[in-house]
């Protein structure tokens, strides 16, 4: 391709909106515009990134076994009562009537219309397993749609579901899946990490998130660089850091007036952080319960909430009534059956259970306790891991210390198992027979979303670094006096013919602009490698090679340049 | 690919709603399945001829120097209303709003994003010209959808958008679309015509319709098989046959009590209907006009209104106060300017004003006047082109005579011209330094639409004929059991493995069944050319090659199945 041909389309402003550097790249590099609030048309640059992503997704799944078909972007509201989800989606499921006033929403997800043509079409084990997916538009009514595609409205999914006779052939193709997916990530050219997660809205048991890490990431991920192990924070398991030393110190009651953090009581205390606990009360129905976890960690409300069931903060006034005093100078009840607060549910961090020594509130106002020991100043407690995990606890695998990065979800599996199926009657024959729901599996990538994924992981202040497998072009060829210099133009035309026929996917950028100009867009759009022709490098025989991440430009015997690049995109 | 991995769904029953051919075959052959009134997904058969539809037709679009990109499905309501066409567009436009209670639309076409984009994005006529075009679910709500994807409510549409510094250069992509058109349906193996067209709801001067012809198709085209001339019938010119004989008869005024139709006058009088002439009144604001046409021709309305403006049918009561006669009687008044209805304007259509002798309505209930003749009996009329065309006319070219056939529209191009940059302000700056609406093209493709053409055109009673460029695949590879003759699966994996070689899309049935289904199930789906093993034909080192539309297979020497293959193929 040209670009006298091709529509650049790079700018140097960017709205103000733009709050993350992937949303203002894409704008400044000519990728996508805005058409409304998480709405964008992609220009021919971007919508070449989009291809080469669907490519690589299409090729992998195929070659999984999967079949693409295209399901309506406009779905009957029926099904999705019958699913249920009509009533428990939010505002997010777009919903409208036709001209006959009848019900229909926009696709968020497909499961409804694949489950009801599972149950017209695999009425059979012999059709199962049946895996299916397609590339599609989704939309999702966000109520405030930022950073660009990373949480627009409209966007691309790819969404596939596959059908099982029974739970330990879907555990089959969930790994199939697992493996499926870390082959397209690795073909995308992207740092990635495959997470267990919680399983969310979709419903289900089983589920592993793909995260393109990157720092501006939503997500927490602990993982453990000496393994394989790998979990969002919110679901990491959580271990003591070791087990618990002898006491040594004797309790005392010691005066903090107005200390009501933690952070305080050890500063003023002189000690570490990590000497103190911290204790959050609950109420579950009509029971007080009180979380103690260390003074430098945070309560998990989704570990708490799966141990404990629904529960809400308890107020003030429940606080006082359970421990006769006020929430900044409260802790663990001490002593016997008669002593304040001796009925009070006491669960404790796993971290928590394993120290001795500690300082925690005295259930007094203005007093901490310090030299705390469990089984000795009051009694052992429930221990469960009710903390996020954090860099340097054990890993749960047992293989190594975690560390946390941050991550962008671009893909997530899911066992579904028989949520969908059982809701809307959907059943094959066995083979001996009888009905049988479906297990179910779903499978999904952000398409339009890796885009931006990749962006925020490679990008510097010059603009895009795009991995080779989906930046817009493999090559650009910058001719420097293109207008001006026949040997120039004619040495350009025959490189650039020579990559066409190798197969490379190059951009020839024969503007009439100053070769600063030139540098700059081609750099702003992340092409991987640059050959410049120039009058001077001729007549040497040569043409400049750089690769958008190194430093300095270098010179290359012109035979050199195909075989050269040739080479660095193998 | 193996028919064992992938999804055969073919069906004996089809619901009754499916009124013509290719609805009942596409469900048949398993290519579609309904989800709800005009909304379909499409299976994994269906899918492949769409992409195969989808490829050839971005290759020549890209071949053309078209551009690609995409536009969103949901679009703000408000670039509807600066275009105007939020008001004048009907309930097929389908509207929503947002959970912000905005307004939206889902997409029939994207004249106005692409405008708004031209309005930012291509301000100097050094961008100029350019083309985009997108390939992209469309959604019409039709009131009632019907004849499955053919008159769909949502479907796929290839849709570009050129925009140009003058006509000049609007004619010149015009043309070059008109040629790319011809290039891709070409391509794709249908037989169809391009036709001048009336350009209908879009707006703008200048169009041509694609029609893919087949018996079944709503649209009726006048053609001249001795030149190029095409044009739908109702915009095709109506010539008359020749010059006006001169006068034989004198006139009479015969009684033809209860013959109000030219039909039955004919019968009465034991002449031609040709020899007829049928007046039918309208009302343009206050004037009574009377149209005057042949007794065996159609009044084509389209013209009418062209020429006259707006108009709508006389009543009973105006067409006796004009010619005091009852509708069924009345004709072109006779007679000097004193007569009964000697004010009222006559407009005969060509072929009235050629006739000499010609009967028509006395003017007088029970009575028709025969041997009249313009200029001697009644004044010479105003003489326009108010009929439709039939077969057996003049072609307009005046190089033979024109025939009728029916075709479906798969393709339209539009010279828009300034219709949406004036009614949007979308204007860039010339040379000169002068602000200029641009000259704008569109040019749209039934992507979907074409599958079900290509199948109204190509089926016999035993299912699909697929044209080879856009068959689900090309080759059928049929073993003879399969499941039971070591020979036949070794012979057939070995020539499947050939084929696909040599890049050959084939699909191997390796279903445990009778051939008879396995037969019958291929030549539904429309597979152009079939390979079967067997183990009689490979006892004699042979297989059986039968092509879709032949009527016996042939046997052919195994080591020339796939050099014959290449050769139908190429």
């Amino acid at each position: 391709m040209k670009t006298s041909k091709f529509f650049i389309a790079t700018q140097k402003e960017v709205p103000a909106e733009a709050e993350i550097v992937s949303h203002r790249l894409m704008l400044r590099a000519g990728l996508i515009r805005r058409l409304s609030a998480g709405i964008y048309t992609w220009l021919p640059l971007g919508l070449r990134i989009v291809r080469k992503v669907e490519r690589i997704v299409r090729e992998e799944m195929n070659r999984a076994g999967a079949l693409e078909l295209i399901m309506p972007v406009v779905q009957p509201g029926e099904l999705w009562q019958e699913s249920g989800r009509w009533q428990a989606y939010g505002p997010e499921l777009l919903r409208f009537k036709d001209r006959h006033e009848r019900d229909f929403v926009m696709q968020p997800t497909s499961e409804e219309v694949i489950t009801d043509l599972a149950r017209s079409e695999l009425k059979s084990y012999r059709r199962l397993p049946t895996h299916f997916y397609q590339i599609q538009t989704k939309f999702r009514d966000e109520r405030r749609p930022r950073f660009g595609i990373m949480r627009g409205r409209e966007f691309v999914m790819k969404d596939g579901y596959s059908f099982h006779a029974d739970y330990a052939d879907l555990e089959r193709e969930y790994r199939n899946m697992y493996d499926t997916y870390t082959r397209i990530f690795t073909r995308l050219g992207l740092e990635f990490r495959a997470v267990a997660a919680d399983t969310g809205a979709i419903g289900g048991t089983g589920s592993h998130e793909f995260h393109v890490l990157a720092e501006s990431g939503e997500d927490a991920i602990a993982f453990c660089p000496q393994s394989d192990y790998a979990a969002n924070v919110e679901l990491a398991e959580a271990l003591a850091p070791g087990a618990r030393p002898a006491a040594r110190e004797a309790m005392r009651k010691v005066a903090t007036p107005g200390k009501t953090k933690c952070e305080a009581v050890a500063e003023l205390l002189g000690i570490a952080l990590q000497r103190t606990v911290k204790a959050v009360a609950l109420m579950h129905d009509r029971d007080f319960i009180l979380l103690v976890v260390r003074g430098d960690h945070d309560l998990n409300e989704i570990k708490a909430q799966k141990m404990i069931g629904s529960f809400r903060f308890a107020t003030e006034a429940e606080i006082r009534e359970h421990l006769h005093s006020p929430a900044g100078y409260i802790g663990p009840p001490m002593g016997g059956s008669g002593a304040v607060g001796a009925k009070v549910r006491v669960i404790a961090d796993r971290t928590v259970a394993a120290m001795a020594d500690f300082v925690c509130g005295a259930n007094d106002e203005g007093y901490h306790l310090t030299g705390v020991n469990w089984g000795r100043d009051l009694p052992e407690p429930q221990v469960e891991d009710i903390r996020n995990a954090v860099a340097g606890d054990p890993s749960p695998d047992g293989k190594g210390t975690l560390e946390i990065v941050r991550g962008i979800e671009v893909g997530h599996i899911f066992q579904l198992r028989t949520k969908y199926s059982e809701a809307m009657g959907a059943r094959f024959l066995d083979a001996a027979g009888a009905e049988k729901p479906f297990e179910m599996g779903c499978y999904g990538i952000g398409v339009t979303r890796v885009v931006a994924a990749a962006i925020e992981q490679n990008h510097d202040e010059r603009g895009v670094m795009f991995p080779a497998p989906i930046a817009p072009f493999e090559v650009a060829l910058v001719p420097i006096g293109y207008h001006k210099s026949e040997a120039v133009r004619s040495a350009a035309a025959k490189l650039y013919g020579q990559l066409l026929e190798a197969g490379v996917d190059v951009l020839m950028d024969d503007r009439d602009e100053r070769p600063g100009v030139l540098f700059a867009d081609m750099d702003l759009i992340g092409i991987p490698h640059r050959i410049v022709i120039s009058d001077r490098a001729l007549a040497a025989g040569k043409a400049e090679y750089k690769g958008r991440r190194d430093e300095k430009p270098a010179d290359l015997p012109l035979d050199e340049v195909i075989p050269t690049l040739l080479k660095k995109l193998a």
